[in-house]
């Protein structure tokens, strides 16, 4: 489930975006708090072994350690890494948004200009927008996990109405190791062949605009399979989830607190907490979390793409549109202004 | 509303920029200065007990506390954040104000090609641009917060003469839980088909102009509302926010003026008043509020798109443009350089 | 006037870039050289106090002033968020160059498409261009100051032959509060309707292609348009100016010699001129100055486009197109590698 | 062979992106373990000489040296130019794959709208789609080694059915030093205008589409031989390079661990193993080997486009497509939602 | 000569970029090695002085001024101005790249839709393409040095047979101040209206497509005069420049070894040689000269576009794409894979 929340900070006030950050769902909190309890309860462990456990030269060479690993834990250069690769990903996940296939400029063509008030022009008009969904469907079920859970097997999608049994034995037949989700773009094409040679389009140019448009909307279905076969190169993420962990694994030791009594500079309080290591832990930690759940917009997360909702909406308004709504338009009459 | 100055620094002068710096609407003093009284009320606070109350060992422990504050304070990477956050969200806006719907384009192609002067082809046209404008006021109602409050329901729409009341009512019938602001679309393609049957349109290459610059205005219409509904990801605001507000919290402490005559390194000088931290308090919180402000432009601030206005503006231009211009333009005449 | 530099760096070779640092014109030199002067007044006035005048123990509060300055200046985030502003307004400002109209495609079509040798097919080619270049100038009055002083009234306008008296009078009577940019377009699409009805284009695909290049220009004056209507927000520009300014008042302070004498750790050596902060005022606020010139491309600085010059080009240009040279091209001939 | 991984992380979970961290195929480990050994050989040999070997004066001069060294390696600004240069290989590499040309669009428009059920008709739609394939795999050759290594003579892309051999003398008859991948592109729309005065295409709107689509596709064939033909400068991938490199040779001095006993600062423990240098060495190179990954996309790396495929699938399924799919789509009948 | 080397790192193994460190054309080393002669140099006769002349307090003070000039050299933001200004070339020269207009798209439809195997007809498409050539020329006449060299008068390019002479005498006569790279066009956009009214070109479909893809190419055109036209501003050139510049100039200072027996912090050894300087020499300088050699591709550097081997490519390949292949395609026969 996609989270909105921009119209709670519609306008810039007092504290503006701070109302954000009680909200649990699609929160940082919700995505990390397990990580952060690991790494409090080993930062805990090492802190108690420290004060109770080590004595005279031991408890020194902690000491000692605890100061080299210090002086290192700011070499790993993790926001300059972090601020690149999360700027690649978010850019690749709104690139992904804005290839998601919408029928509405098709439905808006074939309501319009497929015509007929026939029986035949009304399964014409749905079987071609079927065949619209239909391929989007076919092709989140590839890139996307949600939508593979609810269509399984292509049995659940003709149970759900978006393909009939004749095609499904038609589409079984197209034999082929590689995707098929532009065999329904095929049966679109031949059926807007036809229908143009039976008159039911009535001049070349509107044939034209709507395999223009059905090519946009093709181009989408690929652009998001490609997205799915290509993903950011695997070497980048390593990079990046190595050096946020390694660099918290080095915090374990390098911001425990040390006796005050042994004057080790900068260690002058013992505050026992270390609050400035926490603050670290959520902004890193939280930065590639931002990485981790855009990464894949089509999975589960608070915050990836509600395809599922997408794909009904797309049934649901296409159907309405070029069936009940054909040819339809309210009483022409004289507005407002007239005059 | 929006705010424009850039006429103001359209030649770079002496002090250019800084004539800008003495504006309160649009201003980040305007926007941030709560938050700056509540930060500089804590300081205080803080300054006034350590100052007045502190004694002895207390005192000294607070200044430990402080000067370990300070070391960690530059720990936290508030600048790089900051800046890749703001890129982002500016990217985001401007990508929203160049989806901004206008029917200028659609408004040229049916003043000069949906012919007829008698009165039904004036109606025809003023109902074509009127459905373009329909859309526009649904579409902005579900973005908007400036828009819903001026058209609360559809009552409203109705009063302010965007769409009759037939409209209304088969409005209504459309029935889908979804948003329906691209029904008038529906009813655009429908009527404009029958005007191409009629003969008010002469030919389909028009005819076919027409159904392409809908359809670019119907994207534009749809990427408004792909904006609203995907936000920039809640947890890259919220580890924003965090490193923002933390970072002030800890120079609550950090940033004390502590007792020269403890001789402190980098303490010998007692101002009084934090002037740069206040600069950082500037810079950061001015930075954000930079995010806040443009997240949503769709709300109420100073810098937010005046959609209203664009409303008024539309509607206005368009039925000026199909009515009264239809089909006129000036005596041709030879002009100045001739021959 | 646009500065063309880039010839005089074509080929990288000894000393490449340095050849372009005598320039005057659009130099940075010229850009800041009176902030400089304050600058400088200010800080030898602050040297010649403290060298002067202090003595005892406001020399010493003087010296931990300015050493405090020290510790606090590079606080300052200046680089990272001019990078990040200036690389912004770069992009818009090379964006408004990319939406600048130039009239070719179209005087292309009108020139090849809209015939008749007779006086009215020359008239009607000639106001068709003409129309094209009215709207560019009617747009460019309302975003550079350059062309409105050019054009104060509509009167010069019409004098400057762009427009004529008939033309302007029914221009007047189109009454409306929002710019009237666009009066131009309809008239021009009007007026294409009559001549296609008339056969003087020969068919509906030319007619519909001349129509596609008249909205993408149009689409081009928006843009421009737009652009002039929302700014980069005024905070931003606010934050950046502030961050800038308050750098070089602090190193007003901080960047004073100090008495060797009085062994400050950095103070060895009494230059006396602050070579270095003379470096840091030329980069930081060249670079802002970078900023003030791109942030308003149509006005009068050295750098910004010849918004004036590219009127009298394309008025020319498109009147040589469609009058002189309509219908003609050299004889057909065999070339030199023939057969 | 492409590495896909974002179906393991398709949702934000405990761990999320350790899981990624054991693969090997496509990994950074994979990538950099003989770098990385041959630097920890050179960096125990000098351990090993400091510790066994050096005594007395030639001992401290080392140590002396280690030290200066370690002031200077920060001086390499490493994490800036990766930075950057990975940003735009990235950038380059995703823009490769954007290019990648995809036959889909055409076979769709062929499939549909080159008729006729005789022979002649299936092999004029064979034919068609074989050019488009054929332009494919002539381009990929110069652009792709993988595809050079398949196909090392124009005699393999005969063998492979991809060209005919009367094709194939054709071919060899255009004589030209240029690139030829063009060829078959002139072959398709040479066979096309036949087709439509043949009357085989019904009409010259959907001529026109087909040519549209062919011109895009050209697009995409050009621009990946352009990708080819411009490299990122050979300058800015040196000056990385050698940034890098030089770190490591630095570090092999900077980062010894010195004698605890001298006292050394930084150097209280003695440690053996480097490790914060080995993480560093992990980031940078990695960085460093995701641009050399990426440069090229066309190799056979693990994270390399598989073009190979690519050929064999759009050969397929534009077979498939415009033969045995021809003018077939399943019966119309009414859907599950009807009425 | 563009260098092309990305078949060599086509595949990422051990070493991959290191092989490309040791060539000398394009090299980063042929591009800089004068100006680290003179930089070398300076710093020999500095580093002589310093050892050789300079004794008691004069040495005393040299030191001392070295150290100075070492703590504020770091103030320099070199590698945030180089970092953000790199890259706004880099994009500039991509983008100049993907402007270089090809004429392949309109060869392709002129081979195919100008019909007439008549000696007429073969001069026609010549024509066609001649003029769509020499508009080419024009254009890179005016951007291109390298290109301008090669035609430094139009008798030039007339010898060259882009030109014939009636056209020269004919061009001459259009009579403007301004460039006149669009006449060529100017008479292809005539020509090809009389085509069309002869009959050879045979729908109004197919002379939509190519005047569409003539706009295309003019827009390509057009772009590249742009991008001559407005530089990069003269003022962020000048401002990283002297960046860099005075960088290396304090560098000359602060970077000398000092004696070690003075026992200044960070000196204890003498090394002679600036190994670390020279490094940073090499990435600066080297980043700087990438600008330098990008900022403008259409000179004679190794790196720039080879723009005559553009200009004979095109001219080749177009003529015998519309002449010797006019109308032609291999037998059409059944492939490898039928039935």
């Amino acid at each position: 489930m996609t989270v909105t929340y921009t119209h709670e900070v519609a306008n810039a006030r007092l504290s503006g975006f701070s109302s954000l950050l009680v909200r649990w769902k699609g929160s940082v909190y919700k995505l990390f708090y397990k990580e952060f309890l690991i790494f409090i309860t080993l930062y805990t462990i090492l802190t108690v072994v420290y004060r109770a456990l080590l004595h005279g030269e031991s408890k020194v060479y902690f000491e000692k350690l605890c100061l080299q690993f210090q002086s290192y834990t700011d070499l790993i250069p993790i926001s300059f890494v972090l601020g690149f690769y999360v700027t690649l990903i978010v850019g690749r996940w709104w690139s992904q948004l804005e290839h998601l296939p919408f029928p509405d400029s098709i439905m808006l063509l074939i309501g319009a200009n497929v015509h007929g008030n026939d029986d035949r022009g009304q399964v014409t008009r749905r079987t071609l927008m079927r065949y619209i969904n239909m391929a989007q469907v076919l092709m989140y079920r590839c890139v996307s996990t949600a939508v593979y859970k609810r269509f399984p097997t292509m049995e659940h999608v003709v149970a759900a109405g978006i393909m009939t049994k004749s095609e499904h034995s038609v589409y079984e037949n197209v034999k082929t190791e590689n995707l098929k989700y532009w065999v329904p773009f095929m049966w679109f094409t031949n059926l807007l062949s036809k229908l143009r040679q039976e008159g039911r389009i009535y001049d070349d140019m509107t044939y034209k605009v709507i395999l223009e448009e059905l090519n946009k909307y093709r181009v989408h279905c690929g652009s998001l399979v490609n997205y799915d076969w290509v993903s950011v190169p695997l070497v980048y993420t390593q990079v990046v989830t190595v050096a946020v962990y390694m660099f918290f694994v080095s915090t374990l030791l390098s911001r425990q607190y040390l006796d005050p009594d042994m004057n080790y500079s900068g260690h002058e309080v013992d505050l026992y907490v270390p609050i400035f290591t926490i603050c670290q832990f959520f902004f890193y930690m939280g930065w590639l979390k931002v990485a981790e759940q855009l990464i894949n917009p089509f999975g589960e997360d608070d915050d990836d793409f509600e395809v599922n909702w997408c794909i009904d909406r797309n049934l649901e308004i296409s159907m309405l549109a070029v069936d009940q709504m054909y040819s339809k338009h309210p009483k022409l009459e004289r507005d407002l202004y007239w005059g």
